[in-house]
């Protein structure tokens, strides 16, 4: 497997770890993602990216259909996020960058 | 460093290696795109997902200010979508199963 596809699996992976805690396999409740993201998301270059206290605060931006849970397609994009954070602080932000003509 | 950081740590990885090819480091061309999509994405889980002749495809949707190139956020979108596609193809889609009342 490639890097990407090891990285994708990963994603996967761990989703199903944390979900699989309650008898909803399918979904993230709230405790599980707090777990999720206390355990998971504790190094440096993501940890002010999620304090635990606006933990609510990202249950309620992910939770888009609203139904108190995660399902994948609302966790995926969150991770989606958070590599676009982590890039953005290793590369500052593009809009720093001068615009180079093609 | 936790799985879900070096997934994403390897996402981003992944696509400086490719979009480090010409001189717009922060972005891949429709050839470093085409180049990632056929090595990185050549297992048998993903294969389906991205045949070379619909790259074009790809690109157009991903490419959402139509710059001719995609930027790490596009990227990583495509990247969640992807994994989507992985997690339903191993569960099966949520829509199959009964709704469980709580």
């Amino acid at each position: 497997m490639s890097k990407l596809e090891q990285a994708i699996v990963a994603i996967v992976e761990v989703f199903e770890e944390y979900a699989g805690k309650d008898d909803k396999k399918s979904q993230l409740s709230k405790a599980e993602l707090s777990e999720l993201i206390q355990s998971q998301l504790s190094n440096g270059a993501f940890k002010d990216k999620v304090a635990p206290e606006n933990i609510k605060e990202v249950m309620d931006d992910l939770d888009k259909n609203h139904d108190g849970e995660v399902n994948f397609g609302e966790f995926s994009k969150y991770v989606a996020c958070l590599a676009k954070g982590f890039y953005k602080k290793k590369h500052g932000d593009d809009k720093d960058k001068p615009r180079r003509n093609k």
